[in-house]
């Protein structure tokens, strides 16, 4: 495995984009056993840090990321992800995670996706 | 200010975007001054872990990132700044910050971008 540097916890975090539209999906951790695994499996796997474990994206919702280009940035501190994204990468229901624009100068927001899927249908059954 | 989630530090990640492209150029992070600048001045400010301060983007290369649109996640931990970028953001010369990609599963690089500028010349005056 190349050399990147983890912080203290020994995470580094990997920014997830759709490799067909550049939309950018989501920003989570991954330690190097989640990198490893999403690597081998093809399919993103990240290291939650509230629940101290690696989890694979989509395991509840289905809503898998398969692994298309991986790259990693100047200070190896960065990763970035291409993937094919299944469904939505948002567990409120949106494509993208980024789905509010900040407004006014930073004092208010707005919504600004669509939801593409009611996440209390996705997620009932484990939650 | 929207009420955003900063970690033990006071910070939180930035990804930059080109806005027209949609080229993912890089991350660095901002404490609450770094983004109260940004959103002041127009341009991209980050919080620098190893000196400790705020730093304007391209303050030693003149290669500003001006700020078109922000967005901020679910979880509101992360932002996302689409920018206009005046030369490259990488401080290697490069476009992007990401111009070397994982090969081999993970076991090796490949430089995957073209230099746009000779670092060297760029901060010599500064280093």
């Amino acid at each position: 495995m190349i050399k990147l540097k983890y912080d203290k916890q020994g995470l580094i975090p990997a920014i997830v984009q759709d490799y067909k539209t550049g939309k950018v999906l989501m920003l989570a951790y991954m330690n190097e056993a989640a990198l490893k695994k999403t690597l081998k499996t093809g399919k993103m796997h990240f290291f939650s840090r509230s629940r101290k474990k690696i989890w694979l994206k989509g395991e509840t919702s289905g809503h898998h990321q398969k692994v298309r280009e991986v790259f990693f940035d100047c200070d190896a501190d960065t990763l970035l992800f291409k993937v094919e994204q299944k469904g939505g990468a948002c567990h409120m229901g949106y494509r993208s995670c980024f789905y509010r624009k900040l407004t006014g100068g930073g004092r208010s927001s707005r919504i600004v996706a669509k939801k593409i899927f009611d996440p209390k249908k996705i997620y009932r059954k484990n939650r």
